[in-house]
């Protein structure tokens, strides 16, 4: 015997009820997306490895899986999606009607080390709408996220979506004296936060032009959350009067109705590279697992790929870290494999001469018809294994089929009729 | 202006009207072999490049996207799915109920020269029923390919399911005299047949051992194709009393009520890889494009990837060819991307404060709901836009809405009524 080969360190293989997991998260992407008027696209599992330099410089190459064809071109398995979307509308913009709203629901690999929540090949859930400003695209965007969440079965108690600005953060750290010329340094100190001492802290921001009581105002402002009606709470900490980015934002959610699953937190910041307004991830609420999703505002990025000067903004959601939400809140439904709506079974060789005619029958008739590969003719082992097959109807086919007579059993309530084969047939234009 | 970024040669951008047909091809896949009693299942986009070593030897290299990741592993992108298949039931044989009915849709990746209905990235369907031996199961699968056909639209007047069977030639090279050591090479002779002169094979097949009169019974025994009625006549021209695996297979094809799909046709060699029963190809009738699918049975692979001896029989058919075949006979539906339930408008401001309410509403209740981005409020421009959108129902907004009344108007029949808010938003449990 050979020795068995492995699949890959970091992916996964999807048998059938893997599968049908992964069906039911990608079928609710899609499904959501669809009722939110966005439209599916997609693009190459590989693209030219330049295309990913563009956004994210060299230093993306290494965590990426890159080859070269046979024409020397430097090619790469996506890791993302936003590029090949700038990509596309770039090279078809004037034909696109605007808005663009677009999703994919596709797979990525990323070269990284394995870990929880993160694997070398995932699915992806990519949501944009490109082509509007102002905080009701921004509100739609978010309500879409959470549309999907919430069709999953988690409510406001389960997720927050956590809300930040970069123009908002902006104004206050002029307000706070941080020259502009230092403002991407004070990005990338908030970026950190979470990851170093209160007194390192107080120390960046210093050198950044804060002076103590400034740090300390800005420490304050990022390490609270503050719901939409608490805004005015977060204009005090800070010192000014209004945060129009934030309170109309809060007012489209509203109007979305959506404002309690969202609250602001001016600790997100989703990274330096493109986003230039409102930015959002989403966290369990006792902060279990990573962050289920993230996204935001990203005027400049369609440019970037030689496209026209467009507003966008969009999310990505992983099936990973969303699967791993829903196990931990037992949010996983009983069945979610297809099961047949007919398991015919022949109790006699009689019933067996029909049984392969009736199956073709009833399956060109479009329904999923299944039945026994064993030889028995033992109705118990039989019905044994259509009522594991999670079946609606058992058929059941004996000698009475020579005057064209069969058993249709409903499995759910276990009530049983005689009914002439024809009958059958012409009902499996309806619904049984 | 940044230089545009092309996307990789011989690859795909699917723009919404593109992916609406992808996603009409591989939905029909879907739905086809869950009625037919199969389960999704789906490998890693990339495996070990070894795995594709196993069946096809050092000269599949040339043919993949191959690439070594950080701890020097030797991968490739999948170029079909049969090693993934093989090494997922090997690695878990003895836990899976059989038979194993697995299919899968996904996408693999060929590094060859793009050519008509021959692309480097494609979308296959891949049906295969492990654990079975024998005619029945044979027909089943061939079933499973036609089922879908006939779904999309195509008759057998369109399409003609080519079967042969390596049993039933070897019989006839043996009877014509041919050497058990000379068997594989009067398989390559067959396969070549096509593409070389009569002249050419009667004197390659003398070398195997054929004479003048048997070159020309085999010659002519490949040449046609045969019904399974005229099996007699294929006896007949090779001078055998029977040929059992075709008319058992003829006589489940019939059971399944497809024999009128079918023809046999000797000339079909599918490569010699790994067949060892029955092999098919679907072809258009006037030989249109490219086969369809292709398939037969391959009762050693498993063992060959380190599983157990388990007999199977399986299909693959791409989305490229499949996509010409429908196009070429005018069997793409008008509309195939998804239309919205709901399109609403607001011809006042008073109605426009509504709007976005209750549109997240028929969102939240599962309905597909648009509205205009436009800021006008003349109802004949949006109402164009609603019937653009290729909405079900159009529901106009305004003043009225101050005593909960709204407009709504079905897009069909161009009926239209007044309706409380209200009663709209608990009819939404209903289908309107």
């Amino acid at each position: 015997m050979k020795q068995k080969i492995q699949g890959p360190k970091g992916t996964r293989d999807f048998y059938p009820q893997d599968m049908a997991w992964r069906n039911y998260i990608t079928d609710a992407w899609r499904k959501v997306s669809e009722r939110n008027g966005f439209e599916q696209v997609d693009g190459p599992i590989f693209e030219s490895l330049e295309l990913y330099k563009v956004k994210s410089g060299q230093e993306i190459v290494s965590e990426l899986f890159h080859f070269e064809d046979r024409g020397q071109r430097q090619l790469a398995i996506r890791p993302e999606f936003t590029p090949t979307l700038a990509r596309m509308i770039a090279s078809k913009a004037n034909a696109l009607t605007k808005p663009i709203k677009w999703f994919c629901t596709s797979n990525f690999c990323r070269a990284e080390r394995p870990q929880r929540g993160r694997l070398r090949e995932f699915w992806q859930w990519n949501v944009d709408l490109v082509g509007l400003d102002g905080p009701q695209a921004d509100a739609e965007v978010i309500f879409t996220a959470i549309d999907l969440l919430r069709q999953l079965g988690l409510t406001p108690k389960d997720i927050k979506v956590k809300i930040s600005h970069r123009i908002t953060v902006k104004n206050i750290l002029t307000k706070l004296n941080v020259p502009q010329e230092k403002m991407d340094q004070a990005f990338k100190l908030l970026d950190g936060r979470d990851k170093m001492s209160p007194e390192i802290f107080a120390q960046k921001a210093q050198e950044l032009g804060l002076n103590k009581d400034n740090a300390q105002k800005f420490d304050d402002a990022c390490a609270k959350t503050y719901s939409g009606d608490s805004l005015q709470d977060l204009c005090k900490a800070i010192g000014l009067n209004d945060i129009p980015q934030l309170s109309q934002l809060h007012q489209q959610l509203k109007n979305f109705d959506i404002a309690q699953w969202c609250e602001f937190d001016l600790g997100i910041v989703r990274g330096l590279a493109y986003y230039t307004g409102m930015v959002f991830e989403i966290h369990e609420t006792q902060g279990a697992e990573r962050a289920l999703a993230g996204g935001g505002r990203y005027d400049q990025l369609i440019q970037m790929f030689g496209g026209p000067a467009i507003p966008a903004c969009g999310f990505g959601m992983g099936d990973v870290v969303l699967g791993l939400v829903l196990q931990d809140k037992n949010l996983v439904p009983e069945r979610i494999q297809t099961a047949p709506d007919f398991f015919v079974i022949a109790t006699t060789d009689l019933g067996n001469e029909q049984l392969i005619p009736l199956v073709s029958k009833l399956r060109w008739a479009g329904r999923h018809a299944r039945f026994s590969y064993k030889t028995t003719r033992n109705l118990g082992k039989l019905m044994k294994e259509a009522s594991a097959s999670g079946a609606a109807f058992a058929i059941i086919l004996d000698d009475k089929i020579k005057e064209g007579i069969l058993t249709l059993k409903d499995l759910v309530n276990s009530e049983q009729q005689e009914c002439p084969l024809i009958d059958l047939i012409e009902k499996m234009g309806n619904r049984i």
